[in-house]
């Protein structure tokens, strides 16, 4: 049998790999565009940043360890033409001399990966602007930054790369704007969960311009002016282009395979497409959403490593299934961990599912022992089943672990309240006897026997303030100073049962704290009270972090008359 | 209602708390016997060493805090004398001027939690022999080492609590010789496992005395000298008494209340005693083992806290049940994390389960990321159907987010091969594109298809050296010159397919690497060219490692003829 793979980096490769522990026999051919094979793709942005800084580790795997190793022919800087699946042959030509030649194949396997989006705008291949693929695009942009010691970086798009691009090149001593064209960074969260990411950029020194899109690229005297919709332009040494990625599906098209999704390559769950001698694994597939059954994309490197292997399980003859993804991911930002898995309320409405979702604040591990830090957790579940539909956390230490823990409890059925009882390790350095996991169930629960009810950030500033509703504030005197939701009474929880006779039973009470654990308590004694009241989920601190973002993103761009990128030069 | 909870800490707090919630109108009355209320019990090691400066971050919560807030008279110092069941009465003693009182109730709650160990050993009373379970215990620790300022110390015990002091006592400067009755440490791990912890202690200067049992303590000019069984003995300045701790149930079992194993008090799913009216939780009742089914007691602060909230909710009329537990912990020791889920090897033997193992070794993040470590990672699965029966984890950071993603795992009923499938969140900083959960899903799944058989490593040096099965080490000349298993023909893998005719075919071949990838690579290679063969599970580190250990375990106490104290004062 002889296999021909072509893409030789994350599902490529794991598939050569797999291919060749279950079979010694077949000749295993593997051709990569690309001048390398296997190399860290997902590390490429901490080289430019100098986080990692031996470009050998980022290309650990050769040619020759590939032979040495699995006996597999990896060709590099070899871009397969086009497909002959009659005779189960593949063109390809040899980058470094422009020749050509056929490959046969028994199997074929397609990990071609997916291209970073090039908007055909004016300007868009000038020489100060940059994508982020491939070893060569790492070293190019990294041999620039330290060549031309860039100032100004106009990073466009605010999904993963964007964002971990602004980070480097922050961390590499730029000064980076970062443009986005929709209201919000990281799609895979709510808006709400992304103003938390909005704010630390800010923080971080990063000028955000969201709803905002690109019009023009163009050369000025040594730099780059990047032209807005809308006219204004700003000005930087390199821009960074991370609009997001799409399949790179032309082979597949050409040689007329089934096609999916935005040109994605449809596969079965033995991930094979609709030549069953011919596989496919990776960013170029679609497959299924484990949670709605929808097709989906998820360009991620675990999905394709899981794929490759099932690939060649199946090329192999063992019966071997990809049963779908549920979106789990997660990005480093500055000091910053999000992270998210299954369905965001966007997700949950397109797919019809009647929802509900709970926010909460909790420290990663004992408040009292050294390095607390809370995160911000928001868990979507099912209105009727409670069965639990995704979930998004912000936070610090400790986030990686919880959304993991989540995204189990998703794979293996679980509800909203079977969290209550997930049984997970604590000790002080590590966690509390109350994970922030099983806090987020405990909530979940209370709503559903309707022990509390709930109302929303984005409902705050709707409520009448003509006296027909009561706002309650439960915190302390020091909090509230500090700031607060227009239009409440002030009572702190714990004279909360000496006041209740200055609130008025016959109105319902809107109660918040700072995070929603004192006004969930305050609910309790309302309504044990005879009073209607709901909850502000995640609390004023949620609100006000959510709303004062809003009003960032919506600001004027230059206040000082001075375009944003001069301001911060 | 009237409740009456006697024990203020983990569970009777919780309990508390949940049931003001509930119940505006009961009346809540709560005992503790030590002076504090709800403090932070598994933070105290970490007041003695040093870790934790403010002794307030301890005892946040307070008797007027809990009335503020709850509306709980929380009374301390008070010890509850005698329960009369038929009058609802419990008698109480003030400990501050021994007067005596009688308290009602409809409902008790009893949240007594466990008591240390105190063997009756001649001269256990000494001054300078210490246990550690309150505040004040831990205050008096301290005190003690400001004050007298001890260069050595004796620490009886070497579980969580006996651990956790040996690091802390260090931190605060003492040279400590721990000693275990036991052949391991941290009883919830296997030997082998806990043979990683014998080699962190070793390392960070603690004096292990393994299988050593305490015979008698000793004044001794200024100090106190433990004396062990079969003479020797060991001098210090001070004793910490961590031999374990057992339910304190005295109260329980004079009033009648039916017991469980070791005089727990037996509780059924709602947390009820064999009295209606009386409801215990925490360290003090009997379980069930979510995973055999069989009676268990598990004295920590996760379940005790569910536990509580449990018997809250029943004794306020909402049906509520404790569905068991799986033991999930985790320890810190110094820079190490050990941490363990479900079954281990002993109790999957005792409960009669056919079961097999992985041992793996996995980097914590990609290996190109700066500050990767790994973490070895063994996992039970029964033998027939896959399913997870345990895991347990030592290693760095990592180790309680994989250890939790094992629990949820369990908890949801998966098999070995579904952890193949967890889409688990990753970048560079928190895994790798196979995480080591899927990793050890893989080999578990390669092992129930019949991919590989292994061999472990208490299993290397009954293998017969006579010719008739050939061992094979497939490291590099470097790795193999270090040191290698007695015995082994040295094929590094990448050259083993050129010399397989080096091997006989007849002899079955007994592979090993460094982790067990290479020689699970060779494996493949041998047993499709014809070869029976094993894999070293965990590899050569494993081996030597355990190995190594083991001859320390067992090497003569005080090789110089000097008592091990004196060696290290």
């Amino acid at each position: 049998m002889k296999v021909l793979i072509i893409g030789g980096v994350a599902g490529g490769a794991t598939a050569a790999a797999r291919l060749r522990r279950l079979d010694e026999e077949a000749q295993i051919v593997m051709l990569e565009r690309s001048g390398y094979v296997s190399y860290a793709n997902c590390g490429l942005p901490y080289y430019v940043g100098g986080e990692i800084t031996d470009r050998k580790k980022l290309t650990l795997q050769t040619p020759e360890s590939f032979a040495g190793r699995f006996r597999v022919e990896a060709r590099v800087r070899q871009e397969a033409l086009s497909i002959d699946r009659a005779a189960k042959q593949v063109r390809v030509r040899r980058l470094d001399d422009g020749s050509e030649y056929t490959e046969s194949y028994d199997k074929l396997i397609l990990a071609p990966g997916a291209r970073p989006v090039r908007p055909p705008l004016p300007g868009i291949d000038g020489g100060r602007i940059f994508t982020l693929r491939t070893v060569e695009d790492t070293f190019a942009l990294r041999g620039f930054i330290e060549e031309q010691r860039p100032a100004r970086a106009v990073v466009v798009g605010g999904g993963f790369i964007g964002l971990e691009m602004a980070e480097n090149l922050t961390r590499a001593g730029l000064s980076v704007t970062l443009v986005e064209r929709l209201d919000q960074v990281l799609a895979p969260l709510d808006r709400d969960m992304a103003a938390l990411l909005h704010a630390h950029l800010r923080d971080k020194g990063v000028t955000l311009r969201l709803e905002t899109a690109v019009a023009d690229f163009e050369d000025c005297g040594g730099g780059v002016r990047t032209l807005l919709e809308g006219g204004e332009a700003l000005e930087a040494d390199l821009v960074l282009l991370a609009i997001g990625v799409s399949p790179d599906t032309r082979l597949a098209e050409e040689a007329g395979l089934a096609l999916g999704a935005r040109k994605s390559i449809a596969v079965d769950e033995q991930m094979r497409t609709s030549d069953p001698d011919i596989y496919a694994v990776g960013d170029a597939v679609q497959v299924k959403n484990l949670i709605t059954g929808a097709p989906a994309l998820l360009p991620l490197a675990g999905p394709a490593n899981k794929q490759a292997r099932i690939a060649a399980d199946n090329i192999c003859g063992r019966p071997s299934r990809f049963s779908g993804v549920q979106g789990t991911s997660v990005l480093k930002l500055f000091d910053l961990t999000a992270a998210s898995t299954g369905l965001n309320e966007a997700a949950a409405k397109a797919a019809g599912i009647a929802f509900d979702k709970v926010v909460t604040f909790s420290a990663n591990h004992a408040s009292y022992y050294p390095g607390a830090v809370n995160m911000t957790v928001k868990v979507l579940f099912a209105s009727d089943t409670g069965r639990l539909l995704g979930a998004q956390i912000v936070g610090a230490e400790g986030v990686d672990k919880r959304i993991d823990v989540l995204a189990a409890a998703i794979r293996g059925g679980l509800t909203g309240p079977d969290l209550t009882e997930l049984e997970l390790a604590y000790a002080p350095p590590y966690s509390s006897a109350k994970d922030p996991v099983n806090m987020a169930g405990y909530v979940i629960e209370n709503l559903l026997t309707g022990t509390v009810r709930q109302f929303h950030w984005d409902q705050v500033d709707a409520l009448p303030r003509d006296g027909s509703v009561t706002l309650l504030d439960t915190r302390t005197d020091a909090e509230y100073g500090a700031g607060h939701i227009e239009g409440t009474v002030h009572i702190p929880l714990d004279s909360l049962r000496q006041r209740l006779s200055e609130l008025d039973p016959a109105k319902p009470v809107y109660v918040n704290c700072q995070s929603g654990l004192r006004s969930y308590i305050a609910c309790r004694i309302l309504s044990q009270n005879g009073f209607t009241c709901y909850n502000l989920s995640g609390g004023y601190r949620f609100y006000e972090i959510v709303k004062r973002q809003s009003a960032l993103d919506t600001a004027p761009a230059h206040p000082c008359g001075l375009p944003v990128d001069q301001k911060k030069a």
